[in-house]
């Protein structure tokens, strides 16, 4: 079975939207890609840090998916990164009202033995020098490499990033994050000049608007889901990040073809996640629900214009 | 050969863009629908109204793309409907700097008699007790009407707007103005809603993302195509609008699975438009350009999950 490896924060959330509010949640980057990617079938492990606070359940519920948490380090004595958030009524923008890096600002990645030949790794937001100190310690050229990234590192550690992002084939990041990192406002113009900076395929997350995948002159698109509600955006960026990783691991093939599958994968899981408050949708999703609904992705994208 | 008649304004526009300005060029809802449908093998007739200031250029640009401009009427000693906008720097939202309705104050549609029996009526932006002339004038009941629209007719004619809205069948709006009808943020929501009041079938323009089309439970999405540079946005929707009306009417196919090509249709012709300044763009525009762009389009959007 192909391996990925995900690196990226795990935290307690606590989220305030206007359908109601959390109390401290399973929350960060990994358990959402970590979740999201157990869907396919593959081998995944998380590199991560928590602190002694961090209850036995949430680490069973990765278990239970087949996650390999032997590289989840539980820091004695140290608390767990937490991140509190307010969404506005629009579900768009929120408002963040609490980040405690705790256990995580002294985070320092030990990729297991068994994961350093991995097919595929997964670099959530992190430090750009922390996911850089992944891919040194990776035995073996992994087949694809992909980092997600946000603004903050590019107002504070662009140098790291810059460097980081020389390494890696694939990196996802939203629409305003791609015009601040490349000085473009044009998504095509800003997609072209971050392949200049190392990655071959960019792609920028919309959030409700989808996703647009950049490669050479090529480019794809898979919108998100129309859905009736959205309950709680949290973590849909590293669920869409988590499907994609996943479906390419599992396909073994990094052709732009696939890839486009892979964009309508995370797209599809990332649909889901905003159903329910934090990780909760994606514990209880289904393989039937998820076929049922790229049944739903045909027929919102596909059509027959002969030409 | 099926016909399609096309009621909306003609106007002299004045466009001021981050990439420059225009004097008084060709504008309004009814020369982009006409030009954009001209693209199809149809009958096409636009009803409107002119000032006698309208250059005879205009109107035999116009006439060279077969349009049949018998109905538009020119009145004598009248100035045309004057519009001026400013766009702001990511050109998604502008300034209206002038409205000078001139003539369109007291424009009474006159629909030819040879059109009375239209296949396919598009009504585009305008007073809807304007809009309902036109349909009651119909001798045939058309295969389709189409319903364009704004908020500024949700803020000052609502009565008469949910009026004809019960005679349509299709309506054309974006994303705010189908919260604004229906009180409902989810735009799947909102769609259920508005379906409700009249229109079987509901288009969200989403400008730069897209739009969607609903129709009961169905629902199908075309992207807009992403560009390296947009021009001018004015007159994006009607060139949608024209594009959607004039595949309708040639293909005689009111299917949703029929629709779905009708938007891309649109969102292609769209993509040519915002282009150059004003109606530029879609007088050059061949039809080897426009086949070049649907593959564009399937590339874009197409992918092949077996499920």
């Amino acid at each position: 079975m192909n391996k990925l490896l995900i690196v990226g924060s795990v935290a307690f959330d606590a989220i305030e939207t206007p359908f109601g509010k959390t109390d401290k949640i399973l929350g960060g980057a990994a358990p959402y890609i970590g979740l999201s990617a157990s869907h396919f079938d593959i081998q995944t492990a998380i590199v991560s840090v928590v602190g002694e606070d961090f209850p036995q359940d949430y680490l069973d519920l990765l278990t239970a998916r087949n996650i390999d948490i032997s590289a989840l380090e539980i820091v004695k004595g140290g608390k767990t990164f937490f991140w509190s958030g307010l969404y506005h009524n629009d579900l768009n923008s929120r408002d963040t009202l609490a980040t405690e890096l705790n256990v995580l600002g002294d985070f320092q990645p030990k990729v297991p033995e068994n994961f350093k030949d991995a097919d595929v790794v997964m670099l959530g937001n992190l430090h750009p020098l922390v996911q850089n100190s992944v891919i040194d310690q990776m035995a073996v050229q992994p087949k694809l490499i992909v980092l997600d990234t946000m603004n903050f590192w590019m107002d504070c550690a662009l140098p790291e990033l810059l460097a980081v992002m020389k390494k890696i084939d694939v990196i996802t990041i939203n629409d305003e994050e791609a015009r601040q990192l490349s000085g473009e406002y044009s998504l095509v113009k800003a997609a072209a000049k971050i392949q200049t900076m190392g990655p071959k395929y960019v792609v920028i997350k919309k959030g409700e608007h989808g996703a647009l995948l950049f490669h050479n002159t090529e480019v794809f698109f898979a919108p998100a889901l129309p859905l009736e509600e959205v309950f709680d955006p949290t973590g849909a960026g590293d669920t869409f990040a988590g499907g994609f990783a996943g479906f390419i691991t599992q396909s073994e093939n990094i052709s732009f073809e696939n890839m486009k599958n892979a964009v309508i994968y995370g797209s599809n899981l990332a649909s889901f996640s905003v159903e329910k408050f934090g990780t909760e949708r994606m514990v209880s999703l289904t393989q039937e629900e998820v076929k049922a609904r790229l049944k739903q992705f045909k027929l919102l994208t596909q059509f027959d214009i002969e030409i």
